[in-house]
């Protein structure tokens, strides 16, 4: 048995958060019973990742309205515009956040002729639906990203698309887990992913938990670690994929795919078919988001540049598509020219 | 007047060593007067860069017999020998170290004929030249690297090859030191440099106090910054360059080097002609050391990582000379064909 290191778990009407700020020090989980309490988890990052953010929103909402005595639907439907509104606000560019609210907000809508007790026993189990969703769809990610991988290859991966992302397998790390359970020996580098280092914290504590063999190193070393040879292919995960197949990710993924490319490996991008959005036609339609420069000029309270110095702090940059071989869904693998063929798995 | 950061000063028989560990949050400098202190500054990296190094090395000679009483110039010569076989136990892999020692120890037997307070004498002025010269080849090194740039540009630099790293300019740093006292605008962007963050303690910390506009970013960035068009050249030293312009230097130089191609931005390597080592045909002959995973695990105590988690650390890595637009020496710029135009160097 694999131990996956598991970010959220709903047991008899509380949600156990594992705190990813104090990884990998200290594993410390904790229960949150109140929509308050979830918010704040999202807000302070406690945990974090697209996925699991619309997971854990999902459950908020229930807890927001679960010991409510209203009966009368315009009213609860009220309550529950009302609960998504706050929670919506704990990371207003998060676009998982929002979807999850929605679908349970609309579900509600659907629900006009139930009792109330059975509209919130609905409500969880959509939450608990959208849950397990995500590992569903995730395990299918990694089965699709296995076919492209042999036993004892050696994988390099930027930031954290695994376990802690999402539920359970994660997307670019799901053919490890798969890997590991059939028995193959696939090797990880994971970059340590400045400046919030989720590399470091995250994925080389839970492929490590998980007995996978996972090295890590720094940014800058990927290069030299590909031009030894020692790297198969490349797998991240993606923050938004345009129509075009142009791809938005942790900053640094762009660099990874030019060094790829000159070093002749191939470069995949792992990511559920939600996370492609046909209204943005390319990657430079993609607004970047700049972080503050503390993330950089100082780790844990202690100064590591001089005070005041001028920082530049993109969260992210966009791949372009010419340098992606291969995005690989839960639907499967799309190859280009991705402007035909991403358009394809929304067509059925 | 420019503000540089001095990492070394000597005054009345006192060697001023600015305890680099301690930058960029504290501004502490150490007097040292004998050779151990020397020994033990250079050991602990209160002081780093291998021109540095050297200088330091020469000076600590000096303080090694400038209280000794004996006359016989057989003796005089046996204590040169001792004192320089002790110093070049403080870092056993920087060849400055024991360029610098060699060079004091045969200055004093070619000084059969003179007294012992006549060789202490020369001894101090070989010192003191060895640091000068220094100076004076960074000095050319900038100016002939500014002959290939222009007001308002902004260059890309890595790890620290400044100021702290040798006496004043440094060398990548000095085409922006110069261009300052002549009225230009040369912008800095300074990578930050992990595992020992030295472009953000180090070179951003001694642009800042010079007043140069100097941006940190993180390692991973870089590629990002200049698909954004804002970078005109790349920057950096050199650790040491094969006789056919392969360059070894801080991990991640060659990824910089790769990106730079891949944004048609021109790459150049500042370094003095003692960095080329024609006695190494190429650079698959240089052995790249690999330093303890501590580094990059845990900072200042704080652990980053999973404890006992595999990592890998090299501290350099090999620029090929196909990715090298120019190296730029005291000398003047060489430009491909490196096997030919770095032997014509030392033909003179």
């Amino acid at each position: 048995m694999i131990q996956f290191v598991e970010p959220i778990a709903w047991k008899d009407e509380v949600l156990y958060v594992l705190n990813q700020l104090k990884l990998p020090e200290i594993k410390e989980v904790n229960p949150k019973t109140t929509i308050e309490e979830v918010f704040s988890a999202i807000k302070e990052m406690e945990l974090r990742g697209a996925p699991l953010i619309g997971i854990a929103a999902a459950y908020g909402m229930y807890l927001g309205i679960k010991d409510t005595t209203l009966e009368e639907h315009n009213q609860f439907m009220e309550l529950m515009r009302e609960k998504g509104d706050y929670l919506a606000g704990a990371r207003p560019t998060a676009v998982n956040l929002f979807w999850a609210i929605e679908r349970m907000v609309k579900l509600v809508a659907t629900l006009e002729d139930k009792p109330t007790s059975e509209k919130k026993r609905i409500l969880l189990a959509e939450a608990i639906k959208i849950h397990q969703e995500d590992e569903r769809i995730n395990r299918k990610i990694g089965e699709n990203l296995l076919t492209l991988l042999e036993d004892e290859m050696t994988v390099l991966t930027h930031c954290n698309a695994g376990s802690l992302a999402t539920s359970k397998y994660g997307t670019a790390t799901s053919p490890f887990y798969i890997a590991k359970e059939r028995g193959m020996n696939i090797k990880v580098y994971a970059d340590e992913t400045r400046p919030y280092l989720q590399g470091a914290r995250l994925t080389a504590y839970e492929l490590d938990q998980a007995g996978i063999d996972v090295t890590l190193i720094c940014d800058n070393m990927a290069g030299f670690v590909m031009s030894q040879g020692k790297i198969d292919a490349v797998i991240t995960g993606a923050d938004r994929i345009a129509a075009n197949g142009d791809t938005a990710n942790k900053i640094g993924t762009m660099s990874l795919a030019i060094l790829a490319k000159q070093f002749g490996i191939p470069f995949y991008i792992a990511a559920p078919t939600s996370t492609i959005d046909l209204n943005t036609p390319a990657g430079k339609e993609i607004i970047i988001e700049e972080r503050n420069s503390e993330e950089i000029t100082s780790w844990y309270g202690k100064q590591i540049a001089p005070q005041g110095i001028k920082v530049y702090n993109p969260a992210f940059d966009v791949t372009p598509h010419q340098l992606i071989t291969a995005i690989v869904t839960e639907q499967g693998i799309v190859y280009p020219d991705y402007t035909t063929n991403l358009s394809k798995l929304f067509e059925k």
